[in-house]
């Protein structure tokens, strides 16, 4: 019998208990320090809590899943390697990379296999309670790979990827991941939360059409996550807010001299690279 | 028979033309400078054009709504007033009010009724292929008045907004609507666009989940509307801007300063922001 833990059955270990469903016709277990909501999750079906022993669960699981925040994540992987199964593969989810899998790859087992997962996907609601089994179908699965990580556990966490609907699994460095996901990622919110950060939204209802709501969805946020994320990925992150800063004076001095024809080529610019975008 | 003529079927005013459909139960006519595009609406039904002569048009109109950029809406008005039936209702549904309902009313005839309107609706799209008959279904239709602004044309825009299926009319100003517009639209085009304006997003496409489309919808613009919208507001659009850097600097440097605390306080204060704009 293939076992699978999943640790911390918050949003997104809770959809990835959900969606483990059927991988390698597994049993799936949970661990979280809210036992009511192991209970919870163990009377909907989606864990099979027998052994009440967390200590048990984590001696015989095949795949833990650690989707805790980042430092926890490490800490919870690290303090409790001795009680892991020779050969067990360790993933984590977590939105940075590198002061992840570095800390852990340093540290672990070398009988263990830790893979660095990132599977983008996520919802303005958090908890187990806003869990999704289908939560992963269709998404981007990055998995952040060292010259330290082990192809065995990359071509098991290749395959979970795929069981649970991954849309594209790309392989590339925690380096790499931290760089873009501070664009695509981390400045969409900082975006978001700075836009919210203006007395005029509390009029706003009756003035708006779409573009505020869009703009600002991910304003509504886990801040104990992200103000955790943001500062691991301080270097990428505050580059691309000063990078932003300059776009936004550039727009702001067309606009004050009044010149409609530099607007339009950055308008163009713009459009163009975005269309490219949504086209790759 | 009440006569309804809608001048310039672009986006907005082809999506106008067909919603106006049984207001009244009028006759719909279209004006647009590219004839291809008239004779396009008038196959569809949108539009009846058996008079050719757009001056018989204008003259036999009891509600006439310009659909053209800012300072073509102006000029159309004030160069063709002179062929207007006394008592007809001018509307004109630029997203920037103060700089087209004062020059219009300061030489507007005194038995002509005009009425700056703002339908908040739109697509990334443009061009009358593109319109859509319920393109103002829920939206919020603005009426910005000023003390020259004459009730009774006031009072058939509120009944065409009603035919076209707005959810809201707000009855305000012009230039508490063009301060507001900033805010709600125009700041949000500027980040969008700003956002594209970094070559992250040429390598983003497997590393993005929602935020990042969401965050730049609306960087697919028109950039000859827009950069006029923008530099006719320039007061309002540029100060937003500086608030929008600050706000983001006050964001950098706590991330920076690895402060979680203040970066929480920050998030808490835009969340809530947003979750009181989303329940308004």
């Amino acid at each position: 019998m293939y076992n699978v833990t999943v640790v911390g059955l918050g949003l997104i270990g809770g959809s990835m208990a959900k969606a483990a469903k059927g991988f390698r016709d597994c049993r799936v277990y949970g661990i979280d320090t809210d036992l009511s909501v192991v209970a919870k999750a163990a009377e909907d079906g989606v864990i099979v809590n027998t052994a009440v022993n967390e200590r048990e669960i984590v001696a015989k699981s095949d795949l833990i899943i650690v989707a805790l925040y980042a430092k926890a994540t490490v800490d919870f992987i690290l303090n409790n390697q001795k009680y892991m199964k020779s050969g067990a593969v360790i993933a984590d989810v977590c939105g940075v990379k590198t002061p992840v899998v570095y800390p852990v790859e340093a540290e672990l087992r070398k009988d263990l296999y830790f893979v660095g997962c990132h599977p983008m996907a996520g919802r303005e609601l958090s908890g187990y309670a806003n869990s999704l089994g289908n939560m992963f179908c269709r998404c981007n699965f990055i998995i952040a790979a060292t010259p330290a990580t082990k192809r065995p556990g990359v071509e098991i966490m290749e395959e979970f990827a795929r069981h649970i609907g991954a849309a594209n699994i790309i392989n590339t460095t925690p380096e790499d991941h931290d760089e873009m996901i501070a664009y695509t990622s981390q400045l969409m919110h900082v975006v978001a939360v700075a836009l919210c950060d203006n007395e005029h939204i509390e009029k706003s209802a009756m003035y708006s059409a779409g573009s505020l709501r869009d703009c600002t969805r991910v304003a509504i946020l886990n801040e104990e996550l992200w103000s955790e994320l943001f500062t691991l990925n301080k270097k990428s992150l505050t580059k691309l807010i000063d990078e932003m800063c300059a776009s936004l004076q550039r727009i702001r001095e067309a606009v004050d001299a009044g010149d409609k024809e530099r607007l339009k080529t950055i308008m163009r610019g713009a459009t163009a690279a975005k269309r490219r975008f949504l086209n790759n």
